[in-house]
């Protein structure tokens, strides 16, 4: 029943001010236009309370950090909590240098999230307040396993209690949960790792079907997640036999302007903890 | 007639100064190198005077405003009046904040443009000194139809009497008009708006016609949203269905590239008041 | 036999860190995920140190210069040298301001470059100390033509000497050499210069190249050199008759992630002098 919170963000069209990084901004507003909502990308301190104020939800992604975006995402992250408008963090990179575990968690300190989503690395950094990430991409020790589910799923639902808000840890399986409850999901295809910003713009995707779906983001998230995954499955069919990560990174976002609540609901492949 | 202003930019190339979004910049290059031109993209106040007089034109766009680009804007902007060189204004936004009405205006009182060119809502803003515009789209309400577009015209008249600029408002109908003479234009695909910078590379495209086409500025600019209109068209006639924006967005460019004055022309569909 | 060190990207998957311009940074991060490696962009020098060394390689890419950005370079450069990683760097424009010269001039003076790579008017700037590069592409009475071609060798092997690094020229003809020998490359295609930010891809190729072949970085940058240039020809090929150079640039990126070393080794087109 995921298919219904994408039919919501096609009839709602939430407008979505966006603090992102300038690597995949363009795939970002590509992917929020693809699926019925809108973009508007705005960093400067001076105009993000405003900005914020237009739109329905925000996501703030920390990819290409720097000092002067710092205050313009507290700004907007606290503006929009004022306006009980979802915010949605992508802590790109957590643990990889102490400027973006620190920005990261301040922004956690200073901002109610509705949803966190990060690959698992990222997400641990965060968890232990430090960590050693090796880069924007998870380590291969974190990876979620079939027998380290059950704990990764404990992780994370410790981690949602005590920031009060989903969390959406992507890799192999797909992890979505608050203290209460859990999806993990298996959608998704193992070349979105080879597309850069496939996670940016899941970011940019939840924060739509948050705003689209007020008093549901645990549902709207996992229905994002799921979203994503099997526009990955279905760009990956596309594939033909010449056609490599460029290709595949405007097939998915085709995919996600083509899929609709039912094929979505056909698709999905996930069980709830 | 508006074919020949393309084949004038195939035979002298310009070179375009953008100082420009980092959403969009990678589009709008594209778009001119498609057209035959070719793009140089610098926004540090240290060099743009430098780089604007080694350029044939200059685009000034807002998109993703920062205040560390506005002195640069300033700079390159009134280099380029000294030298004669035609100036864009793209004030996406303009409206939608403080920051953003508030640089264009300013922009607009320093600098003397040849063409201004932004949605109804924009313009509307710009000419109000404020309004509220609800982020990069235009506002339903603002919107352009059939029984408004004499008032639109006028409206536009008097914008660009005062300014000085032609002034090329874009929509489901495009004006393109100066104090004397306005162009409605036809061409488009309603599936533009759903391809994030069709705007920003439009005025990507005003800027290289306009320097093609020295003392042509308005047919230059009529040409250029006639054109943009027509690649739209073009590149929606080329979709399959398992495509989207992501497809559409690549066949705007190409079908730029492939386009031909003759072809421009056959296609054109305008009217002149 | 420059086909293995494409295989050993495949194999050891370097991850390389990016400090570039905003305008072709997606394609630089989806080009190294193409050829088997991982991007990481990072510019704040406040984290530059720390991302440099989880990083197999650096690049350093002046194409949207900021006064912001050049002490990150620095301290990444250095922090890289000391690290012993290959760093390369790619003076965009350097000759069009003298912001571009002179921070590249700088860079050269505090970085020790396993490979500097540019079109032949930029590293004719920097070997000059100055120069009238006239915008981000060859000027063409600087371009490499057959009857020139000793002269630029001799040149470009001069300055290689200079610098200690091995300089790679693109243009019609290719030249990558160090002080001892130079490789004369004829791969490519004219429509490669219609794509922006085919030299800045090249120069992160040559980054990952060059961190998975220790040692042996003058025959890494040739055998990037080569394969961006098998890959410009391969994705001609592709090229259908509504296609531009949208369609072009997605080609040449799906040609990198497609391309083996048997492939590059067949089609290779150079002579060693």
């Amino acid at each position: 029943m995921l298919g219904r919170w994408l039919d919501r963000v096609r009839e709602r069209r939430p407008r979505i001010h966006c603090i992102t990084n300038y690597v995949t901004a363009n795939d970002c507003a590509n992917i929020l236009l693809a699926c019925g909502g809108s973009p508007i990308m705005a960093d400067d301190a001076g105009e993000v309370e405003e900005i914020a104020a237009l739109c329905g939800g925000l996501v703030l992604n920390i990819g290409t950090l720097d000092a002067r975006t710092v205050p313009a995402m507290l700004a907007a992250g606290r503006r929009s909590n004022a306006l009980g408008h979802p915010v949605v963090l992508d802590p790109v990179g957590a643990g990889a240098s102490a400027l973006r575990t620190g920005t990261a968690l301040e922004l956690l300190e200073q901002v109610r999230f509705s949803v966190i989503r990060g690959n698992i690395s990222e997400i641990r950094a965060l968890a232990l307040g430090g960590g050693s990430t090796q880069g924007v991409d998870a380590d291969a020790d974190d990876a979620v396993r079939p027998d380290t589910l059950d704990e990764a799923v404990h992780f994370v639902q410790d981690f949602a209690r005590r920031t009060g808000a989903a969390v959406a840890v992507t890799g192999a399986v797909d992890i979505v949960a608050d203290g209460e409850k859990a999806y993990c999901i298996y959608n998704g295809h193992p070349m979105m790792s080879r597309v850069t910003g496939t996670g940016c713009q899941l970011s940019a995707l939840t924060a739509v079907f948050a705003a689209a779906a007020p008093g549901h983001v645990l549902e709207a998230a996992a229905s994002a997640v799921c979203a994503m995954g099997v526009c990955g499955e279905l760009a990956h069919e596309r594939m033909g036999e010449l056609d490599g990560n460029a290709a595949y990174r405007s097939h998915i976002i085709d995919a996600v302007y083509r899929l609709d609540g039912e094929t979505l609901d056909r698709r999905a492949d996930y069980k709830i903890l």
